[in-house]
C-alpha cells in the first residue's frame, strides 16, 4: 500500500511528467521522498537523449542524500542501457530503499526494472494511480504496441460514398459542426498527412483551427507524392515546417514519422492515399463524415482496397455520431489474422530511453 | 359540434372504411343515423366501379327512410359524376338533413361536395375525427398529391458506398436486424420493383417474411427490363402474379402501377434501377442500410444520378437509425424547384370515384 505522502507524490509526478514533450520516449515524472515523507527532489524527462526522470531527480541531491529515501515514478524504472544507463541500477546505487511506480514498462528491452530493484533489496510497490499515468502516455503505449504511429484515416463523403461531384467540387459536402469536429481531432494528432493530389486540388492549410483561430496544438504537415509543392501553397505558411515524402512507401513513411517521435497520424489525403493505407492494413481507425446528400458519378471516396470477395471485406466496429445534419462514423478496424501476424513481426520500439 | 351519437358513428364509419381495399379510390365508410341517433344503415366502398360508401348505405334503406336523417361519412361526399353519380346529390335527394364528415376531398374534380350539400339546404359539419380518417388513407392522399405512387428506393451498402465486392458477392452485407427491418417495410408497400439484372443475379423471392413465414400483406412483384424471367425464378412462386415491364420508361411504369391502384412502391432493384429513379426525380424516400464494412472496388451502390457539380447534389433529410451493427439512413428527398414544377404538371388523379 502506498502511503498518503506517496499518493500525493504520484499526483505531483504525473503533473511533472506532463511537462516533458510527446516523442519517441514516454513522458515520465519522479518525486523523491525522505523516510518521513518530505519531498527531497523532483525530476522529469525532457525527451530522447536527455536524462530519464529518475536520474534528473537524483542529480539534484547531494551525494548520499537519497540513502533510505523513496522514489515515486510514473513508469517502472528501466532496466536497459541506451544513451543512458539503467535507472533501476541508478536508484539502487543511490541507496533508494523503496520505489513506488504507476505503470509497468511494456518494453521488451527496457522492462524488468522492478525485478532488478527487488533483487538489489529495494522495496517495490506497483500500480499507484496507474489509470492517470496511462492516460498521459496512452498514445505512446499504442505506438509501442503497433510498432508504428497510430493511424486515423479521415474523409468526408456523400451517403453513396463519393468524395466530390463529377467536376471535382466538394465544398462543403459536410456542415460546420462536422468541420469543427475535424479540427478538434486534427489538434489531437502529431502529424497530418495528405497526398500531392489533394494538395494541388484543395490547397489545404493543414492547421487545426477554431474558426479562423489556430488551436494551441498543431499537427506537423506531411505531404506524400512526387509532385513538387507549389511555392505559394498554404501549407508552407503552417506553424511547423512541412515533411515531404516523395514516394508512396507507407512503411518507410510511418517508420520515419515514428523515429521523429510521432505517435498519432491523421491521414486526410484523398481517396488514393486513404485507399493505400487501408489496402496495406495500416489504418487503425477511420473517421467517415457522411453528408446527407447523394452524388453518384466517378469521384469515389475509396478506390481499391484489395477486397476481392465479400469474405475479405474490411470489417469495422463503428460508433455512429450525429453532427448537425451529418453523421460521423468512428470506425475501428478489426485486425485480420494476417495483420496480427504482421504486427508481431515489427521490432520493439522501446529503446530503454526512459 | 358533432353529437355523441355522431362521434360514435364516425368511429364505426372509419372501421367500416377499413374493410374496403386499398386502390385507385380511397377507403370510405358511412353510417346513417336517425334524428334520435339510432343507426339506420351502414355502408363502405369496395373499390373502383362499385358504389360509393354513401350510396351503399342509402341502398339498404326503404324509399323515404333517409328523410331527416344524418349521414356520417369519413370523407367529404363527392361532387363529381364518374362511373357513379355525385354522392352529394344522392344524399340531398334522399332527404338527408345533416352530413358529418371527417376529411375534405382533396380532388380537383370530386371536391366541392360540402358546398353543394349546403346549397341544397343540408346542414354540414366537417373535421370530426379527421386525424384517424387521414391515417387510414394516408398513402392514397400522398399518391393524390404526387400524381403517382409514393416511391421508396432501398439498398444495402458498405460504408464506402459499394453494393457488393468486386466478384459480385454481397451476402450478407448487412446483419439480421437490418434484414428483418427490410421485410417489415416491404410488407407496408403495395408493390416491389426490381430490375432483371438483380433478378438474374440474386433470384429474390420478393416476399415480405418474418424468418421463413410470409407476413400477412405481400407486395406485388414488378420486374423491369427486357431480359426474360427464367422459368425457375423464385419470384414466380410469389403469392401474387408478377407484373413485367420490358422497357425502362419509369413514368409509364408508375402510371401503370397507379392505374392498378398501387399507392406505395418499394424499389429494391439494384444500382441501375435505383440510379434511374433518382436521376428522374422519381424517388420520394431512400432507405440505405449501411453495413460496417469497407469494400472499395467497382460495384457501386449508385452509378450516375445526373449530378455534375456539388450545387446539384441531391439533398436529403435523414433520420439515422441504428439496427444491430448496421445503420439505416431513412432519407426524404427535398424537392428541387424543377421537380416541384414537374409535379404540378401531373394530371389530378382524383377521378371522383368515391
Amino acid at each position: 500500500m502506498a502511503t498518503t505522502a506517496e499518493r500525493d507524490a504520484m499526483t505531483r509526478a504525473i503533473a511533472l511528467a506532463a511537462r516533458g514533450p510527446r516523442g519517441v520516449n514516454p513522458q515520465v515524472g519522479t518525486v523523491i521522498l525522505s523516510a518521513d515523507g518530505a519531498t527531497l527532489a523532483e525530476g522529469w524527462h525532457r525527451g530522447a537523449g536527455t536524462p530519464h526522470a529518475e536520474v534528473d531527480a537524483l542529480a539534484k541531491l547531494a551525494p548520499g542524500a537519497a540513502r533510505g529515501a523513496t522514489a515515486v515514478v510514473t513508469l517502472e524504472p528501466c532496466n536497459h542501457t541506451g544513451r543512458t544507463g539503467p535507472c533501476a541500477q541508478a536508484l539502487s546505487e543511490a541507496g533508494i530503499a523503496r520505489v513506488v511506480y504507476a505503470l509497468s514498462d511494456p518494453g521488451r528491452d527496457s522492462g524488468g526494472g522492478a525485478e532488478r530493484l527487488r533483487a538489489a533489496g529495494v522495496d517495490v510497490e506497483a500500480g499507484e494511480q496507474s489509470a492517470a499515468a496511462e492516460e498521459l502516455i496512452r498514445d505512446w503505449l499504442v505506438a509501442q504496441r503497433l510498432g508504428r504511429p497510430h493511424v486515423t484515416v479521415k474523409w468526408a463523403q456523400s451517403l453513396d460514398g463519393r468524395a466530390a461531384a463529377d467536376d471535382g467540387t466538394s465544398r462543403w459536402i459536410t456542415g460546420s459542426p462536422a468541420r469543427a469536429d475535424v479540427h478538434r481531432r486534427r489538434a489531437a494528432a502529431d502529424a497530418i498527412v495528405v497526398g500531392t493530389g489533394t494538395l494541388l486540388t484543395d490547397d489545404p492549410a493543414l492547421t487545426a483551427r477554431d474558426g479562423e483561430v489556430l488551436l494551441p496544438h498543431q499537427p506537423i504537415p506531411v505531404v506524400v507524392g512526387a509532385r513538387p509543392i507549389p511555392a505559394d501553397a498554404a501549407v508552407l505558411r503552417h506553424p511547423h515546417p512541412v515533411i515531404a515524402h516523395a514516394d508512396h512507401d507507407l512503411d518507410a513513411l510511418l517508420g520515419d514519422l515514428r523515429d521523429r517521435g510521432i505517435q498519432r497520424v491523421f491521414v486526410e489525403g484523398g481517396p488514393t492515399l486513404a485507399s493505400a493505407f487501408l489496402a496495406a492494413g495500416l489504418a487503425d481507425e477511420v473517421l467517415a463524415y457522411i453528408a446527407p446528400v447523394l452524388l453518384g458519378g466517378s469521384r469515389l471516396v475509396l478506390t481499391d482496397i484489395g477486397v476481392g470477395t465479400i469474405d475479405a471485406a474490411r470489417r469495422l466496429v463503428v460508433e455512429w455520431l450525429p453532427l448537425g445534419d451529418d453523421l460521423l462514423a468512428i470506425a475501428r478496424l478489426t485486425a485480420t489474422a494476417q495483420e496480427h501476424e504482421d504486427h508481431s513481426e515489427h521490432e520493439d520500439l522501446s529503446e530503454g530511453e526512459h
